[in-house]
């Protein structure tokens, strides 16, 4: 069974935006052991979206559709792929009263455009958007499957997992499991180094690298008829993997970074403050991303100005001019107030330049300090991150939480 | 002139990378004026890849591939090009010299698969590559141009501006102007009625919509033959769409929400702090993006217990315990004392629940207060947000972000 994605969308064509949901959907349908031959872009013309339909029913047996349901002029999916089929609309009932309802939970009557969103081609049938306003479709024409999704990932994602995965699960022979390790610490190239033979000499299951976000995913692959046999290759490299980067893997598949250290707060019964100077907020928020951060997170302060420290952290004035605001000494500092004004067991500060201004010599932009008091013990590391102002937050809070989870687990920062 | 532009790679396929170069390319062939209208990724399979070519060839004028150019045996991408067109492959010298080179530098003989690199399409030209080995291609056939980029994008993307980018500015007789105006605090479906016939009647300058993060954007492009012209015809629809829409478009082009905000700040010389409950820090971590935050922002905290919120913002225990953390009457006690503490002209609060659990009949998830206290006033707000945790973090901090914009900008908040 092979598969062809086209996405619908003139913003695509114009480098808008880029095609997160051919990833996502190539993903989906790999691991479903399902072939993606061809991904197509076209934008909102019905005569280029029609001949892309026809062209993909000559070639691939699963036509997936991304894009093109809303309720202006320029949705043309549905009718682009009727006319490809040859059928009619017409107007679905029940995809209406579930439109209409969309618009009754915020208060509001349903424009009369949206009504369009209720029709479908003769033959599909709809599938209902817990998201938003757009149902979904599927129609299967002889030999040929056509689905169609919303574009805003946000609607396409969940109506994909929850309600075309197990329809397509059916069509598919083989399963393909996968398991990915998150390895942070290690860079892509000194992991592929380490790794060489275990890399190179798999075939299945297969052993890929993707570095993400200042992390590094290790995905093993399988690809059976048997679910046990999966797992049961899957585990033995598994084992081969760990006994090589050994707690430089900090967790797997659904966990974050974050989660991780959030239970291993909660199995040690410890709470955590944190006091932010240059990531902004930044390591609260991605501490709070996670439902039930409550359980270990108390608190945080973003302390931007001198004052602020002083203030509300108790740094000392004189540490701030004799050292500067991003040092060693101040990270300390900012560690200890955070820890004790929050009353929690463990306390991390950081301060830095982000940029894209603010850099000397001496400190230059990227420099960032990371304080962490545990106990009666304080430590502070320093590091200097490349990029731009984001790009130097998000390294600086990854480096912060992993210090955080290293110190927990009592092993070495590196 | 048409182009098309085909991704080579079955990592795309598999969804292990997104087709960022895609992207990429359809904004820069916009900006010379040069349409796209198919884009497209096969696989490193030379029998669909050839297809393609061929395919493209029939209704393209410039066909651009990337990737596969590499020197392994999956690298295939010109050699599919010469089964396309018809003609053999050559041994180009200088390109040859130059892989060799490349290697001598990092004091590494040449491996012998490389020299595979150095073969192209009689007929087309090599390109340069100074950031990697593989050399890319031009070449006219007929009234056909193609082109050939190396894959990785710190490869290609200099490779076209540099070298591409002024070739295919010979071939465009037109310019692309666009301008894009942003809004906050209507939906998509309400501006598309409220601009109907100014997105409808429009065919030079088009108008178009996207919904993006919580804001939505109007794009007005101009295709014309002269520069003066397509701003001048820009500049005349969006003063249409200002008069409908007013104060709802808060910025254009390269602003966000949060640099527009600091500048106002800046403009009326106000500080700013934030006290943050179930958005986490999310909302400082927002500002502190924009380079020169500090301009105009002090201080945030983040006060996830009660007891955060009564130590550090001064919240009455009272308050607390007879309306609860979630209740109009925190919001408003802790936007008094953020601003309090932080010795700041304005000071804004939020609380509310942001899920999975907690949410109650009465307080439900999504249920948010915000409260901004300014000079001797202080109002409260609240809102029901839709959607997943971090979806009601990231829609509640805009909506405080936005309430903070309008108050400075003395408008009414809806």
């Amino acid at each position: 069974m092979n598969c062809e994605i086209i996405a619908v969308g003139t913003e695509l064509l114009l480098g808008d935006i880029v095609n997160t949901n051919a990833q996502f959907l190539s993903q989906k349908l790999s691991s479903l052991g399902l072939d993606v031959y061809h991904q197509v872009v076209v934008g909102d013309n019905l005569g280029r979206l029609v001949e892309a339909i026809k062209l993909a029913s000559s070639r691939s047996d699963i036509i997936i559709t991304t894009g093109g349901l809303g309720p202006t002029d320029d949705d043309i999916t549905k009718l682009g792929l009727a006319k490809a089929l040859g059928v009619e609309m017409v107007l679905e009932l029940n995809s209406l009263e579930r439109i209409k309802s969309h618009f009754i939970g915020y208060g509001k009557p349903m424009p009369i455009i949206n009504e369009r969103q209720a029709y479908i081609p003769v033959g599909c049938k709809a599938v209902a958007n817990d998201n938003g306003t757009a149902p979904g479709i599927i129609g299967e024409y002889g030999k040929k499957t056509y689905i169609s999704l919303p574009g805003p990932p946000r609607e396409m994602i969940p109506m994909f997992e929850e309600k075309i995965m197990p329809y397509l699960k059916q069509k598919s022979n083989y399963i393909i499991k996968s398991h990915t390790l998150k390895v942070i610490g290690i860079g892509e190239s000194a992991i592929q180094e380490c790794l060489g033979d275990i890399i190179i000499g798999q075939s299945n299951p297969t052993v890929a690298l993707y570095a993400k976000d200042g992390e590094v995913q290790i995905r093993i692959t399988a690809k059976t008829q048997d679910e046990g046999l999966a797992y049961e290759r899957i585990k033995a490299v598994e084992k081969q993997i760990r006994s090589i980067l050994g707690i430089n893997i900090y967790g797997s598949d659904e966990d974050t970074l974050e989660s991780v250290i959030n239970s291993l707060l909660q199995d040690k019964n410890k709470t955590i403050a944190f006091a932010e100077s240059c990531t902004g907020g930044l390591i609260s928020s991605r501490f709070t991303d996670i439902p039930n951060a409550s359980a270990s997170y108390i608190n945080g302060v973003v302390c931007y100005s001198n004052d602020a420290k002083i203030n509300m952290l108790g740094v000392n004035k004189e540490t701030l001019i004799k050292y500067g605001a991003v040092s060693m000494e101040t990270a300390e500092e900012m560690a200890l107030g955070i820890k004790k004004i929050s009353n929690t067991d463990i306390g991390v500060s950081i301060t830095g330049i982000a940029g894209p201004s603010g850099g000397s010599d001496t400190k230059p932009v990227g420099l960032c300090f990371i304080g962490l008091a545990i106990d009666d013990i304080v430590k502070t590391y320093s590091y200097i991150f490349n990029g731009n102002r984001r790009r130097i937050k998000w390294q600086a809070s990854t480096k912060a939480l992993d210090i955080l989870r290293r110190t927990i687990l009592d092993i070495e920062v590196k």
